[in-house]
This record gives C-alpha cells, structure tokens and sequence, in this order.
C-alpha cells in the first residue's frame, strides 16, 4: 500500500531520447523555461511532440545540472479526466485514510514538467484547475485538501493542442491559451524525415527516402480529402514492416492506406502515389 | 477472496482453432508481432477476427517455444467500459484494500495479446489509455496506484473494428489509428467458405457449397439494402439446423433472412436467392 | 443474509404451462437448444413469448428427464440495467465481502435457460457481455472477479426483440443479431385464439369466439393507424371483466378501445369493430 | 434505527373518504380486483383520482370483512424514481447491513393497493419491474437479494396516467398498456360538482353552483387554448377564501385565472366567465 | 456532531421585517393560511417576495400569540436541489447511523411556513414530493425510512415563480400549479418605491424619487428589449453608492445601465432615461 | 489529517500587488465595499482582474488596520464546481466523520473577498448559494449540517464575468445580477500599458511601447474577426522572450499570432501590424 504515491524516478529521462530539431523549437522552449511561461505545442499527431518534451526534459535536465535529471509527467487527457485525477485524492487505507498526490501536484511539488497531451480533451474542470499555475501566481490550489501549494523553482507547464481536431465544443478558452506561448509543431521536411525513418526503422537510406517522398505527396492530398495527413510515425512503421520481409507496396497499404481514410475516391490517390514510388 | 486476479492459465488456447487463412493476414501479423507494431484488425461481423487471434495466439505460442503458450485476454468493448475495468481498481477486501489488475494491465504485466474487441465503442478515455503502450514507450500508466508499468516483453496489442458500424460520433481519433497497421478481413471466397461450414456444422459437402453459394449471392444484395451481409457464421448455424433435421428452406428462414433486415423488398430478395438454391 | 444468492428451485417450472403452439417453434427451439444456437424470439406483445419459454423449459426438462426439470431464469430489460445487474457484484456484509451471482452467471454455471426479456431496451454493455456466449466459446467473462466461467452443459440463452419498437437508436447490432436464429412470433388464428380466451378468461365459447373475431379485426386496422393490436391478453381481460358480470361492450371499451390509442378516429374505428360483434 | 420499515398501519384509510361516483367507476375497480387484473387510472389533475382509490382500499377492505382494512400504499413518481427505491435496499446500520422494503414490495408482501401516481414520470425500469407483476406470473424478483416474491392474495397494483401530459418520450409501452384495463376520470357534472364545493368548502349551495357553472364554461375554452381546465380541486380553494371573507371575483382571480394560464388572450376569456357569473 | 439538525430557531425572524403592502397580498396570506391552502408568489426579482414571507411570518406570528413566533426556512431552489435534500438523510456518525432531516420535513413536523423559492429550478422529484403536502391529505413521506410524516397545524407551503423565466422545460406542471392560489407580485408604484428606497438606502427624499421615477421609465422600455425591468433592489443600491459618495450618473451606471442588458441600442436608451433624470 | 482546513493565512496579501488603476474602478470598490453591495466585474481575459481584487484587498486591508490584513480567496468556477464544493462537505478520518469548510464558508465565517472567477462556469446551484449572502440577509446556509452562518463583518463578494463568452445557456439569470454592481474592465490606454510591459517583463521603455502598440492595433482587428483582442498578459510574455533573446517578430509570433486565431487571414492582419512595428 506504500505504493501509492506517485514514483517521481519512474519519469525521468534516462537516455537521451532520438529527436531532430526541425525549428527554432529548442530556442523557443528553453526561453520559455526560464522566463517560466507555459508553452502550449500545436500540431498534428505523429510529429513528434512527446517526444520533443522527452527530449527538452533531458537537455534542460543536462544544463541544470541536477543529478538527478528533470521529470516529465505526461497526462493524456481524456473526457472522463478530472481535476481530481490530476490533483489528488483520498483513498481509504485500512482504517486509515490516505492522500494520494496525482501527476500534477506532483510535479508541482517536486518540480519538472507537466505535460498534459490535448488537454482540450478533458473536462472543462481541468482546464480552469491550470489558470492560477499558468499566471504570475504558479500556485495549485487543493481543494480537497484546503491548502494551496506554491510551485517548484523547476515546475513547468506544458500542454499539446491539435488544431484539426477542434470543434467549437472542444475549444480552449481564450482565457486559457493567453496564458501560454504557442509552439507549432508541423511535419520535417523530406530530408530530415528520411533520416528519422532510417534511424527508427532500420531501413536502408533509399527506401527511407522512398517512403518520405510518399509523406509528402500525401500530405497535399491532405488539404482536399483527407482530415489528417500520413505522420511520420506510419512512414516509421511501413519501414520497419519492410524491414521485416513484407513488400514495400503491402507494407505501404497496412500501414498508409487503410488507416487514413474509407473512401474509396481518396484511397485511389493515396495508393497512386504509392504505386508511382514503388512501382513494382 | 484470493480469486481476485485474473487468472492467465484460463485464457491460453489450449488446443489449436479450427481457422483457415485467406489471405497474406498470418505473415503481416507474425511480422507486426516482431516489430512491435500494434495490429487493428478491420471488418464486417462473423468473418472470423477473434478466431483468428486466438489462432495466432496458438501459432505465436508454439513458435516462441513458450512453455505454456501466449494468452489472449478478449475484451468485448461497449459504452460504459471505462479506463478502470481495463487498467484495473482497489477493492475493499474486509478491512484490508485490495488492487486488482484489469485486463489490459495484465496482459502488460505477464505478456500475451490483449485483444479489445470494437474498441471504438469504449469511453474515450479507453482510446486514450492504449496510446503511451501504442508507441515507442511501451508503458501503461497506472494512476490509480502512482504507477508506470512497462509492457511484458511478448505484450502484444490488436484493436478491431468495424468500418460499418462507425460514425462521425464513435470514430477512433488519427491519434489512435496512427499508431497502429490495419489488416483487413472480409468473407472468404465460396470454396473456403464451404469447407468452413461442412467443418463447423456437420453437413454434407453439397449442402455445405449450397450455403455458401447463398451467402456469396446476399452479400451482392447488400450494397444496395442491407448495412451487413450474412456472416459465415449465420451459414454454418443454417448448415447445424439442417443437421438436425430443420428444412434447408426453413433453417435459411431464421438463421437468415429474419435477422438481416425488417424490410419486406429485400427479404422477398433473400428469398428469392434460397429458393433458387433450395428449389424444394 | 445467507439469503443473497438466487435461489434455482424458485425458477423451476413445477406445473406444465398452458401453451398452443402455433406453427412449427417447438421444432425449432428444441434443434436450437441441441444445436446450442442461441434464439431470438421475434413479436409484438402479448403474443405469449413469456409462457412460451416457460413451456419449453418445462418441455425440455422433461425430455432430458433432469430430476429438478430445466429452470429458466427471466429478466425484463430496462434502460438502466447494466451488465453488473446480470453478471453479479461484491456485496459488503458486516466486515466481510461477499459475491453474489446475477441472474444471467447463475443460469450459466447451474444451468438452464436464461431469457433476456427485450433486452435492447438494456445499457449497451449488456448486449456485449453476451457475445463470447452466444458464440463458439460458451464463456462468461467475469471482470468484477477475474474470471471466466465456461457455460454449463444445459445452458441455453433466449433473448425476445419487439421490432415494432426499435428505433435506429434501440436496435440490435448486426454482430449480436448474428450470433442467433429468430422465431416469428404472431397473433394465433381466430380458432386457436378462442380456445386461449375460453380457457384463461372462463367465459362460454361462443364469447370467446366473439371476441377473437373482434382481435383479429383490430389487428386489421393496425396497419393504418395503431403502433401495435390487441394483445391476446387484453382479450382475455375483456373476457375475465365480463365473467365477473360487467357487459360485454363496456368490458371491451375498459379493455381494448381505452389503452390502444389516444386517437379520436381509430378509437371510433375499433368501437364499430366491438359493436358489430355485439349489437346489444 | 428500527423504524426503518414501512409501516403498514400507517397506510389503513381509517375513516370513509368523502367521495362521491360519477359513472360505473366502482363497480368496474371492483370486478378487476375480483379478477385480478391490473387497473390504470386515466384523466386530468384534480378529478379525485387518488381519492377514489382510497375510497376503493376503505370499501374493499370493508367488503372483506378484513379486521385492519386493506392498506394503499401511494407512491408519486418522478424522473428519479427506480426500481430501489420501489422494490428496497440494503441499508448499513453501525456494523450490520439491513434490508428494507420499498413500497412496493411492502404491498405485493403484506397485501393491499400500491398506487403508482403518473407511473409514465418514473425511469424506465420502473415500468418494466411491474411486468411479471402485472401479468399471470404476479411474481415481483427482487435482483438485490436474489429472490422472488409472490404477491399475497390481496395485493392489487393501480397506476395512473395524464393523457394529456403525455409526449413521445414519456409514454407507456405497449408491452406496459396491455397489462391493465383502463377507467377514464373526467370532471363530474355541474351538480355533482356543486355538491362537492359545498361540502368541501363550507360555501352555501348557491355559491358552490355558481363556482361549479364557472368551472363548466372555462372547460369549454379549453379545448381550444388551456392545457388543462380549472379542475374541481380549484374551484373548492376559491369557495374556500370566499368562506375566509375574500369576495368571489378576487377569490376565482388568484384560485383559478392565475393559475391557468400566463396568456392575455385566454385570461380575458376567462375573466369574463367569471365576470357573467359574479358580475359584483 | 451534534449539530446536525437543522436548528429552528435560526429561522425565527426576530424583528419585524421592513415590508410595505402594495395590494391585498397581506389578506389573501393571511385567509390562504387559515384555509391551509399552499400558496405561489408570481412575479419579477427584486419585488420583495422573499421579504414578503418574512413579514407573514412575523405578523402572523405574533397574531398566533406563539411564544416564540412562525418561523421561516427558505430554500433557494436549483437544479440539482433533490428530494432528499429536502427530506433528509442518513449520515454516518462514526459507527452510527443518524437521520437528518432537511429543510421541507424540519418545517413540517415543528411548523411554521417552507419557501420553496423558484422551485421550476429544482429537479422534478422535489416538485412532485409536495403534492400529498399540497392537498386534502398534509403528508410527508419519508421514503427512506418508510413513514409519513403528518404536517404541523401550523405547516404552511409557500412557493415562489418568475413567469419571465420559464420556458417549456422548466414549467410547473398543471398538477401542481393547481394545489395552490397565486399571488401575483410586481413592481410598487413610484411613491411607495420612493419611500422605500429612501427608507433602505439613507438617501433624501428628492434623490430617492428621482431613482423611483427612473426606475419606471426603465420598466416601460423592458416590453419592447429587456429580459426583465430594473428591480427595486437596484435602485437601492445606486442610492447606497450616492449616499457613499459616488456621483449618481455614475452610481445609475453600475447599478443599472451595466447589469441590465449587453445590447448597444437599449443601453443608450437607459442612459437617455438616467441623463433626464440626472441631467448634472 | 489535521491540515483539512482551509489555512487562511495562506490567502492573505503579503506585499503590495503591482496594480496601476486604470479608472474610478478603486473608488468603487471601496465605495461597494463600505456599503456591502456585492460587485461584479466585468470584461475580456488578461484585463488584470484577478489582480485588481488582490490589490483592492491588500489596500482594503491597510485602511481597515487589521493586523493580518484581508485575504482572499479566490476561486476559478467550472463546469463540475458545486455548492458542496464552496461550502464544504463531511470528511470520513478513520473512524470519526470531520467537517470541512470550503473556500466561500471560510470567507464567510472568518472574513475577506471571497472571489468567484467566471461563476457562470459553474453549477447552477452554485449561483443560487449566494442569493442569501448577497442581499440584506448576508446568510450562508449551510444545508449538510443544517445550520445558518451571519456573515462576518468584513466578508465580501465579488464575482467576474466575461461577456465575450457567454451564450444563452451560460448566462447569469437577472436575479443573480441585480444583487450586484458591475465595475467595467477594458485594456489599458497605450501609455498605461506600455508602463505595465516594461515593469512586468523587464524590457526597455521603447520595446515596451512597440508592444503597447501592437495590442492596441490588434484590438481594433478584433471587432471584426477576433473573439477577443490581445491581452495585457500576452504583451508582457512577448517581452520577456524579447528579454530572454529572441527576436522581437518571433517574440510576437509565439505569444500573439498563432494564439489569437486560427483562420488565415486575420493572422495575416495581424502579422502585418506586428511587422509594421518591429520591421526588422
């Protein structure tokens, strides 16, 4: 039962993670850390924003010297998630009742930075729990507990948003977002993202390539019929399906084509471009 | 009260599924497995998907040399499933508390398939839980309890789906589809059907084909009227009928034509196409 | 509170049920339940579906010539039922917690029929738990104690469907429907209607026969304007009030005209039916 | 802590409610007791429908010569109403779990009328609970503790249902209707109402017919613009503050004008009812 | 822990409320409570209801000659207010269990008058709880722990109702509406306002009939483009804040021109009604 | 456990908020505050609210020479805040059941602002609670444990309200309003701000203005296409990048454009008035 706090060394960075600058994202962050301004990460999925935070945790964890690096406690929020699931709660133990902090009072105890992936996802409850962490203040208040913890020298606030998915029913409050400095995430460019499918796939280069040039081709496809274009992440996946002995054309269909959309009209775009690449 | 953990001996296959593959699925799932690549099975209903999961489960089982084999813990999705039957809750065991482990949790832990049945039917925070086990982390956080689990070495995450069912409303996100490849599964061709249903049913092979002519003639109707054709397996209930004494012309009525549709023109056109199959 | 477990013997079906089988259904349910193919019972009603299951399992016990006969556990389905309600909970009783089985986990592990009553009308997650029995696999997952229960020998599952009622947003799911045959349930003909009021209701046959014209004439004007026709049991009613004394008219008006419908025009249609039968 | 059981005696109707017949309403109750068949109340607000069922428990009760009279337990429902709370839970009590009965199953037990007041307004499975009571089962299963009860001999269930309230949604099934034969309430005539003011307000006779003439005509207006006419409880309230020294017109004023309706149009229409019969 | 009891004596009003009649509200109180027939305030905010009440209870009070006066408990109703929240509960008091009653059953079983204020907010169990309260039978039944409670001889229901407010959902029943008289309430007329907010606010008497006479002018603009006029109270407070100093174009502004509307047009032409009045 | 109280001291002011006064705003307060009318101030996000009532009480606090000053508490309302939240609840501690306030009933007993950021976020019973503290009465009742608090001496309420974002169903009801006044917040004028800029963000006098500019311009594109124009906060945010070394255009790029708006062609608007400002 002593378990029931959150174990801060689970979230430690310990190797550096594999992460190719595309911007001046890294300038722009490691600012933001020291004036303290929260940094809200927009863009679509599979470009890489986890794994920038990841990446920032451990450079910034490098530069600040500490021994033990900085944390990064990621939350991927959900409609069901609360302010009591980020805040904490009591639990019954025995006869005993218990406190049990959540990721975010954790890190705003203990310091390091608090991720919360599409946070507009969440009930509205949690969205407003931030304000007073986000402004001059930096203070969480607990209701549950009736106290108000002052925030870590090394607390940072982070939060992810993806602009095609909102609706006007899922929106952040612009009383929420004019308390961050937004980051725009978009895909690499062609060369940077064949590296990326090399190096995570274990692809030769000419195929990595190969499968970069399908991304992009895509993703002007994108604008007319499709809602999101192909991530690098599926690209990764296509690779590592060749990789492991599948045709380039069957790997591209499993990974690519039956994912993105169900109309048949876009599905013979998509699998054009494919052809045209790996015509064989 | 010592039951209170799910058993994983109760969920190995113990002896090999009748299944027989219709296309290159075994050797993108065999491949998938390797890569670690999560796997979203795509398809109409009765066409063999959980079967087909137990079946590689049997197969993956066999060729990890595994003593006991790989489990496969299936979980049939529906509207209120949330984070917490999967991921797993205290119970108050007396006067001690006591944490059980969910499904999913489970299959992280000690390794097998997790397979979650129609997966878009869950909450939305079930979507969003798979995601840090999805990609390269590999981890399922456990807030509840504080902690982070890393995924079992043969941890293995298949997702279905059933491209018919879905709209605007319950659709899985970008975020979620990206993270997995999609093997499609459709209903296999008349001599493969055949075979499945003499085995399943019992019926004599003539019989056998005469059902599966008439499934493959009612998925051609179903374009037009119907949201889903019969599934082998409302043939192979037909041919069990038969078998024990039903008329065909009977047995194709209430396996059949009552189930698919309450519209007068299209089940006069089921008709039809059992009468021309079934004269008598 | 050793009381908390369902208790079989009250589901014992001790006298055998007046039942007159109106086309070939004992056939059916009876190579259903050899085949253990799950039945969906299809109807408006009051057309007997209830008694006809209670007839079966009094049948079938007989036939297997079980000591105790075949009982058959009913549950009337409703918005707010959930799978907890069918599959069983945790109870706390003083210091101790104590299980006990739902309807549905009691008739599958001591056998018997278990008939799920409209169960559309049941929370989503209880038309789901009954995949994995309705199928090939005959097992009851147990989430709340992680287990799984195979299905007893004489298990068989009844579910009943009143398609004058679904809506798109109330209606069986393709992958349930698929997993059952359907028997059509309607009206009996006007003889085998009259011998079932005679019978029930105590009046003469010659009322009986009056009556039953009158069913089937209502039935007749369904089609226009009432959502469903008069039951055989509101016949039986108009009977039972005119056997206590009350006048054949004014026992059809309290029975059939004043519940079928709020409509001026189709309750004087109806009225024309009744007094056309009996003038005085 | 012993209290925690429906007191029964509190439910005796000790001394003949006023009550006086307006058509064969007696003699219809009476027979469908006699018969047992279930028996739904239909009208507007006001008619005395709860009365008269407490007139029917006094009469009946005499009539069975039983020493205590036949109780009548009245349960008003409302959206929140739920099987639980009609049928009984579990209570914790210091250490110890107690059962208690809800009002239902304390009639279908202990005998006597339970008189579910506009039963449409209730949730859903409060509908359906009443099926196997309402049919020729007469069984009430009691889920929570895994029993089923078999009503006492004297047990006679009654609801009641506001035709004109009713909407789409809120509306009996069919499966519901069919159970019950239904008695129209409708205002008496002006006589009968005359009588009734008279004696329950204390006005002379002459005052009380002028107040039963007013309620008369605005019923006419209804048809066309009121949801519900002036019932014959307002118009007991106006003779009432007339016996209290208010004068007749500001009397009707604040009794009925202002309850009936916010419109302009119809409340002129009504003020000049009042005015023709109290021109002072 | 022994304070959890409602304590009457917190509700006494002690000294005589400052009240001014506008009509013969105080008659028609005074004979609806010696009728015992319930009673509905009608009308905008700000007009004195809740006073109003205070006032019955100190007059009526002292007219009762009761030692200790009528007390007055207010609920101010909203949409998640329930029954129990007006019935009572069971707590849990270390190992005990202890009932406490709420507001409604507080006031019915020691007296004195429940204000139920805007009760259409509250859920509609609560409204339906008050219809045995309301009528011929003055009873409260304690579901929860199976009694009745029968009222207090001197239980008196008031309720109050802003017809500006309602709409089709949020509309008292006609089952309900019709268990009580209505006493309408609307603004007092331009001297009696004056008096009162001299009177309230310490302004002189020229200042208050300025604010009076604005006050009515505003009123006259409300048919066309306000929701709802400027309430008494308002004008109360912007003598307050002249009275503290504040110019009182300004103190008209904050009080008045600033809560009453958004739209551009209707400000402009509240502001032409302040500058006439105070043209400084 | 002992800490489950709400640590006033945590709530109060310690040193002098940086606050420049933009109108007659602190007049008012004070003015309000002096009187005990409530007030309610209105305007867009970022317009230094929150810091304003910090001001007001830490200046409040001075005149009023109480040795702690005068707290606040501040509460951020949300769509799930509920009475029990703002008014406290009842704790299980082992075996013994504690009280514990919230943050308006700690204001209420123990003195200070109770401040309720956006209320109308919240529940609605949440705006009906303070209906009795926020007219003559100054009452808080206390409904779980049946008590009544007088508000002390030096409590006050204050409330905000964005208009930009209300809607139909997020409106205050005009009787919650018109127990208030409403105190106007806008944007500073240039000159006001520009002063604000360089002190909070530590840039030069000249930058500062470049800013001051920048807001100014972009609120005037807002009446157009902007739901809301540039707060003061992101302002001083685009400042203290400028400070931490990023360019002056990206500065703004990150803290103003991609956080506005989404559309294309206000961005472009809004680009252009960055770049007229900082050319460079």
């Amino acid at each position: 039962m002593k378990a029931r706090e959150i174990q801060i060394q689970n979230h430690m960075i310990k190797k550096k993670p594999y992460y190719l600058p595309v911007g001046d994202e890294v300038e722009l962050f490691t600012a933001a850390y020291e004036a303290k301004i929260p940094v809200l990460l927009k863009g679509p999925t599979g470009t890489g924003k986890t794994r920038f935070v990841e990446y920032m945790a451990y450079m910034l964890g490098k530069q600040l010297k500490r021994k033990k690096g900085l944390p990064v406690i990621t939350v991927a929020c959900h409609e069901d998630l609360t302010t009591t699931d980020l805040v904490g709660k009591f639990l019954l133990k025995g006869e005993e009742t218990v406190w049990m902090d959540g990721p975010l009072s954790t890190a705003v105890k203990k310091g390091g930075i608090c991720y919360l992936d599409e946070i507009v996802e969440a009930r509205k409850d949690t969205t407003v729990i931030i304000h007073p962490l986000a402004d001059h203040r930096r203070i969480l208040p607990v209701d549950k507990k009736g106290t108000v913890i002052e925030a870590h020298e090394s607390f940072f606030l982070v939060i992810s948003y993806n602009p095609g998915y909102q609706s006007i029913i899922k929106e952040l409050k612009q009383s929420t977002k004019q308390r961050f400095i937004a980051i725009n995430f978009d895909y690499p460019d062609k060369e940077k993202e064949a590296e990326i499918i090399a190096h995570e796939s274990g692809v030769d280069k000419k195929t990595a390539a190969d499968l970069a040039r399908i991304g992009e081709k895509i993703r002007h496809i994108e604008g007319h019929a499709l809602t999101e274009g192909a991530s690098t992440r599926v690209l990764v996946y296509a690779g590592s399906l060749i990789k492991k002995g599948i045709s380039a054309r069957r790997a591209c269909d499993v990974s690519i084509t039956s994912l993105l959309t169900e109309e048949k009209e876009v599905r013979r775009a998509i699998n054009e471009v494919i052809s045209a690449v790996f015509p064989g």
